[in-house]
């Protein structure tokens, strides 16, 4: 199984170098790497001293790197779309749409990139994903969304089947599958069928979050402002499920406070990189992508009756708790987290919350 | 009419701190500025010196500040739909699932914020709305959605509508829509109706982009990798729509090669920072947000019959182009936009397209 690993921190303090040098420094070692860069701009292979591809492409022995090109990425998922389109359509619509006609629009881009992720860890051909994204939220985000998008669907699949619009629409759903699909379908496939291409996908990719496969290290310099970001990351990184391995200080030394904001985190203070020289740099990095011991983003305490949340770099104010039914919300740092109750727990409500050391504890009465 | 200010460049050189210092000098020239921030972390209001909030808050005379929260927005959209669905259904179902409860999936974040601005922009409240978003392809895919969007709907209902599905379901939508709706739709109401609110949202936002009202500006050091990156989203930024207005350097001197990558955009050193000096700062700032005399993204020279579309920044390798019937797609930097071919054009065919000097020259036959 491949290890996913990916680099967290404010813009400009090295975290597409720390990428590079990690993948130097694993394929030095013996593991296969493909480092994967969000950006596609040519700046990126600049970094990296090639004309990059936006297919894998080998940098050094053990070593390949590809850059994700959204309107490629589009294109061949459009082709998908449309095999799949002519597999249940009786007169398949879409192949009047070319692939090379489709827009960006927000978010395509780490629906996209996290697919080509999911891709390369499906097919087992490296040992090390690294992702060099943006390496803030929107990393994050990425990284949360088959949890996220999973919650819509059985949320919304469930209101639906309840609804009018749905029981009015139950008696055409029939004739209409016979005259426009290449099968028949009932309503019942449509609200409860989940073996089709898109469910599947989904949960292969919560998987390997739900595996602890994926690695975020953040990469700060000592300047506050970076220090603030990395902190409100590292928390925020717990809110999707990712393990926090470890905090790279760049440009200046680790300070008492700043061991202090990252307790228990491993800091290790990085060489000055001057732009080649490749070897000091890695030897520098501490091990990543290894299975080391952090705490776990979310432990149920069945014995005593609590859910415990590790929410690190939050205050008590920025935390919120709600509950709906068999489920409750931890909202912080600008993110949602449902957590559904165990089976034992379900129909019991939250009686007590706490929010202390960077853990959130929640009792079920 | 309010400008839109938005600063385009590599992360760590000085997006921020610009945004804030055009807000202060533009503030203290008695316009009235609101400062926008995606950054929903704490580092975002230490830059700023104060504790930022999710609605507008004073910072000084003239000038507000509000931090962009996906969660709290999310929750405030999700209300009105609900308030849209209980006009339309009757039996609304989306009342069921609570504003709190609804995890962020990527790209709200831009959808949200765009829609923010667009608010704003509508209110005239301000003279100058400030984006201080993640200053890369992400800002803009946003300012490029409406234009996007508006596409996709198009393209989609000619699709749907001549297709196989929309002609099953025609005879059954009006019974179906007195069962459920509040009001008697046809599948004419559904496939042509424009004038429902999302239409006009998006109507709006590609007004507020075509009347060539959102201005951005780039920043970047010396480094090379920081000037690539600023040269492609100058290139990126033509493609959505948006007027370059000019270059900001900091943290170093502009070279001629400098000016040579940027000609004909104005390029001002900026005065070092050292985290208060901000009066320096904005004494060093140019003219940000008023006309100026820039090359406009696309022009159609009617007498010659050709389409000049201006991409610097670009390769001539890195553009590509072709023509389905009456739009031409012109794909570079990992976007793409449709032309449409004006009127007198339709059903004519791309003869010729050169590339140079940063113009994408189609001639139409």
């Amino acid at each position: 199984m491949s290890s996913i690993v990916t680099f967290l921190g404010k813009g400009g303090t090295g975290r597409t170098t720390s990428a590079i040098a990690t993948a130097k420094k694993l394929a030095a070692a013996g593991k296969k790497v493909i480092l994967m860069g969000q950006d596609s701009s040519p700046a990126w292979g600049m970094a990296l001293g090639i004309d990059p591809s936006t297919e894998p492409q080998s940098v050094s022995a053990n070593f390949a790197a590809m850059q994700l090109n959204t309107t490629v990425l589009l294109e061949n998922s459009w082709e998908e779309v449309k095999r799949l389109e002519a597999q249940y359509l009786r007169s398949p619509i879409l192949k009047q749409v070319y692939g090379q006609e489709l827009g960006i629009l927000p978010g395509m881009d780490r629906a996209l990139a996290l697919n080509t992720i999911r891709e390369y860890y499906q097919s087992n051909q490296y040992d090390v994903i690294i992702y060099d994204g943006s390496g803030g939220i929107d990393t994050l985000r990425m990284f949360g969304m088959p949890e996220i998008l999973s919650w819509y669907f059985r949320r919304f699949r469930g209101i639906f089947t309840e609804s009018d619009i749905v029981k009015a629409l139950s008696p055409f759903v029939q004739p209409i599958s016979s005259a426009v699909l290449n099968t028949a379908w009932t309503t019942a496939d449509i609200t409860e069928n989940t073996d089709n291409p898109a469910s599947q996908m989904l949960e292969k990719g919560t998987e390997a979050l739900s595996q602890g496969k994926v690695w975020g290290y953040l990469v700060t310099t000592p300047n506050p402002i970076a220090v603030a970001t990395a902190k409100y990351l590292w928390g925020s990184a717990q809110q999707v499920g990712l393990s926090v391995g470890g905090v790279l200080i760049n440009q200046g030394s680790i300070t008492d406070s700043i061991s202090a904001d990252f307790a228990p985190l491993n800091v290790t203070e990085l060489p000055n990189f001057d732009g080649s020289n490749w070897q000091t740099l890695m030897d520098g990095l501490p091990t990543i992508g290894e299975e080391i011991d952090t705490p776990q983003p979310i432990e149920f305490v069945m014995a005593e009756r609590k859910i415990k949340v590790f929410l690190p770099g939050f205050d008590k104010k920025d935390v919120k708790l709600t509950q709906y039914g068999p489920e409750i919300t931890v909202e912080a740092g600008d993110q949602r987290r449902n957590i559904t109750l165990p089976p034992a727990w379900r129909g019991n409500s939250v009686t007590g919350a706490k929010f202390q050391k960077g853990y959130l504890e929640v009792t079920i009465g």
